[in-house]
């Protein structure tokens, strides 16, 4: 069982594996925020790509979710802060979301045989579905508009370093061994680590600061987002 | 003055900037070779992206190395073992050069303002070089078909950490942070830090193992290489 990372939804084609579960990783905020929406009781979520398609679930009576350079896109409800998913009107929803990065990264990877949804939020889980399912292994990082960035690389390394040393996977990937020592330089203390992060910063100047706190908190909400056909779901 | 650092020839476009020196990097083993070329003398190099190319400048009478997947490729005398270049027989000469990664991390660069070539064997010349040119740096790996890979981000980040600590450069991008905290992990001993990496493995099935070690000791061959419209000369 192979584990590649992949550190761009742009470089995706060059590591597409028909046989690997690809676990998409945007943790500033997208997949925090998907992580959390389901743990908060969310049904279903349809990532679209486009501002364009979003409108047209938005049309269609569904909730949606926009949000463009870290901030809600104008017009919508939610945008990928998770705290935005917090709450009861979410409960039983199916809720389509377009993001400027992490729902790019779940397009580039459309034609894995599976792809499940990571953030520090769900690290365990995700490292025990990905021990069951005994299969090659490709993590897409979500970057920063087709940048490397520092979090998602974090995250991959934090799972790939389990999975190698507990569960018996193995890489021959120079970007898997990056990220694994980037994690363990990181591990103690992730929110100083990344103080001096491109995104962090950008989500800074926002105001950010509580959201960047909660996903960079491993383990708060146990479940895996898991795509069936253009759904995703809880695995 | 900003550093970037753009892992693969296929994220150039994305980091492209109009006043930015290019620092070319292919450390196993394009950029190493070139390096070792004009400290032996060597009087202008041509880099070429296809093989196609190499053999008009071989029809046309120039000596000319073209490698691919680390072997020499029929019909030519030299590829990109250093090696090569460590004899009387290259001194004033102009040699056409085509390789796997190398020459296309240089093509992907063509239109940028100003392009060098660096090495482990040209470190300290390379931070010279930038210090004096006082412009904005962006690193381009040549990495391995497009992937990631380290000892080409281990220079990235070896020169960096001088530029930003002693030069007054700085950075705000994830890739340099990342290349300067994988450097420091790696100084202390290159050969054994890439034991597991990729290409250094590749290259070790080839029986390459002395190329290696020489490409990963500093400052043996103090030139820097610069393209001035399609050449490259001593700087």
């Amino acid at each position: 069982m192979n584990i590649e990372v992949c550190f761009t939804p742009q470089a995706y084609p060059l590591f597409h594996n028909p046989n690997s579960v690809v676990v998409v990783i945007d943790v500033l905020r997208a997949t925090s925020a998907i992580t959390t929406a389901f743990y908060n009781g969310v049904l279903k979520m349809i990532p679209v790509a486009t501002v364009e398609e979003a409108l047209e679930y938005k049309k269609n009576g569904f909730m949606v979710a926009a949000e463009r350079n870290g901030e809600i896109v104008e017009g919508f409800d939610l945008g990928n802060s998770p705290f935005g998913y917090m709450n009861s009107k979410v409960k039983g929803k199916t809720i389509a979301i377009t993001t400027t990065n992490g729902t790019q990264a779940i397009e580039a990877a459309k034609k894995a045989h599976k792809i499940i949804i990571a953030s520090f939020l769900n690290l365990d889980a995700v490292i025990d579905h990905l021990k069951e399912d005994k299969k090659d292994v490709l993590f897409v990082c979500a970057g920063w508009k087709n940048k490397f960035n520092l979090e998602d690389t974090l995250l991959a390394g934090a799972v790939a370093e389990k999975l190698i040393f507990n569960c018996g996977f193995d890489t021959s990937c120079d970007s898997t061994l990056a990220a694994i020592d980037l994690y363990k330089l990181a591990k103690y203390d992730l929110v100083k680590y990344l103080a001096n992060s491109s995104h962090r910063n950008r989500l800074a100047k926002l105001d950010l600061e509580r959201d960047i706190k909660y996903c960079l908190t491993p383990n708060q909400c146990p479940v895996v987002p898991v795509m069936k056909g253009k759904f995703l779901v809880k695995g």
